[in-house]
């Protein structure tokens, strides 16, 4: 995905010279002046990446704020504010309207990141794009793992889908592991103060938004590095309603852990000495290049990589 | 349409102390450090803004662009980046999205505004959102009309509308106005250098996107004051190519000034003794409020709003 567009505004115009990072990282930088700004954009499209029958408006446009924050977190930045651009299909109502804000803003309270401002107008499905601007010293980029390091998980993995996975398949459970699942999915949280915390501590990060296997392979081609995803550490790591949600699908957790992204989980590496105890090891950064989970007894399979439009 | 957006969005969390100016404007104002930097986001949605049988996907990708850091020029500032954000419908091929982003890439040297980053994601129709970042010591809001200042128009209005009317009905010419007009729709600028020194003389300024007339309500009612317009100076700051489509179309050349709004020139407001010669004076601000067409002989009529999506 980023690399498409890398390969297309690679032939634009030079960057200015307040530009320090253009297209392949989390978000882009600039400097002005003493700090510097982190800058990105996301979308959330009806039908591709929600249901409304699985979402009220509410928790769509609080889903939507979150998942541009989340890329604030991975570069270790405080969000400054957002702007919305809403598409809105025939017959959304002023109402509706004003459920999706509401959501939003709810998202913007939780994460001290105010809408500042956006843009309304007609289509035929419902899409919000979001732009978050944050600030911070230092970003955590996600080329900066090295061999020797630790790989941290800061964060749930895996329960968001597998909310997911028992709203599209209309399995119904009361509960109280499908209920946490489910809310996993629909009120996401992005872990700005986290975030804030890894970047005095960790070399690189990033979100987990595409998956954690997919994440891992990005973090592994960004740094020029092979990660190992250790099963037994990050079996340990998962939370129980996990291992219990997994059961009522027939989904094995670690699967779930591994191809779940929307908890917006952060994924790290560090030195081994400077791991914060809400970080939880679950393998490390070698030599080499792609992902690897490596079982209890040393057995290595290759992971699967996040995926690419025009892959 | 910036209304209801604000209505939402005042319900929200207090604006961080960097956050000079949220939503009510072109754009959005921070401060960092001793610049202030001025953020907008655009959308362009297939067969709401453009049609894909009246425009290459190379003109869809130079439009988008221009349209959002058109933005930038109105409140004086220098652009430093955007981010675009693409939604592909099925089908979309990689060599579509290429001639899309050479048209991004084309407009960016143009404009001096690189593309630093984005994000794709499949939909049902074509949609690109493009956020835009610039700076500038002293932004020019459109707040700051006051009785006695002159009205100024920098660049040409009504070809662009003239050009879509053309596309949108069939009518074929190959007279050289009407090439003119179907270019200044499918290929307008961004009048950026002239927004600069507009900064340093003009109180006020807006880019005419929704329509001269339109956009004179926007001016009216964030500086609280009565916008005249003259027909006469209008009509004689008005190309002549304009007059010959508008015979051609059977629409008066001042409607479609009026009216025609994706040509992107600005409007501002300024002291009579500070106009630059580029700057065409089309009328005044008085107390009062609304826009009224002033005729020769001093008889007035109220000019149409711009349009609100829940109005």
């Amino acid at each position: 995905m980023i690399r498409a567009l890398e390969r297309i505004f690679a032939r634009g115009p030079g960057l200015g010279k307040k530009v320090e990072l253009g297209i392949g990282d989390d978000a882009s930088v600039l400097r002005i002046g003493p700090e510097r700004l982190v800058w990105t954009v996301d979308a959330c499209v009806q039908g591709v990446h929600f249901q409304l029958g699985w979402l009220s408006l509410r928790e769509v446009g609080w889903r939507s704020l979150v998942a541009a924050a989340s890329d604030l977190g991975a570069m270790g930045a405080r969000p400054l504010g957002a702007l919305s651009s809403l598409v809105l299909p025939p017959g959304f109502s002023r109402q509706e309207l004003i459920e999706l804000g509401r959501g939003q803003n709810q998202a913007a309270r939780e994460l001290g990141c105010p809408v500042l401002g956006g843009n309304l107008s007609r289509g035929s499905e419902l899409s919000i794009v979001t732009t978050v601007l944050g600030s911070c010293k230092n970003p955590l980029l996600r080329s900066r793992a090295r061999p020797g390091d630790e790989l941290w998980l800061v964060g749930e993995v895996g329960l968001a889908r597998a909310g997911l996975e028992l709203l599209s398949s209309g399995q119904r459970s009361e509960s109280a592991a499908a209920k946490r699942a489910i809310r996993a999915w629909r009120r996401p949280i992005a872990l700005i103060e986290r975030g804030l915390e890894l970047g005095r501590v960790a070399r690189a990060a990033l979100d987990v938004s595409d998956g954690l296997s997919g994440d891992a392979v990005h973090l592994a081609e960004s740094s020029r590095v092979r990660v190992v995803i250790e099963a037994v550490r990050l079996e340990k790591a998962l939370p129980r309603a996990l291992r219990q949600v997994g059961d009522l699908l027939g989904i094995p957790p670690l699967e779930l852990a591994l191809l779940g992204g929307e908890d917006y989980a952060l994924l790290a590496a560090g030195a081994r000495g400077r791991r914060p105890s809400w970080a939880h090891a679950i393998g490390r950064i070698e030599r080499g290049q792609g992902v690897v989970i490596e079982a209890e007894d040393g057995t290595r399979r290759r992971a699967e990589g996040g995926f690419d439009h025009f892959g």
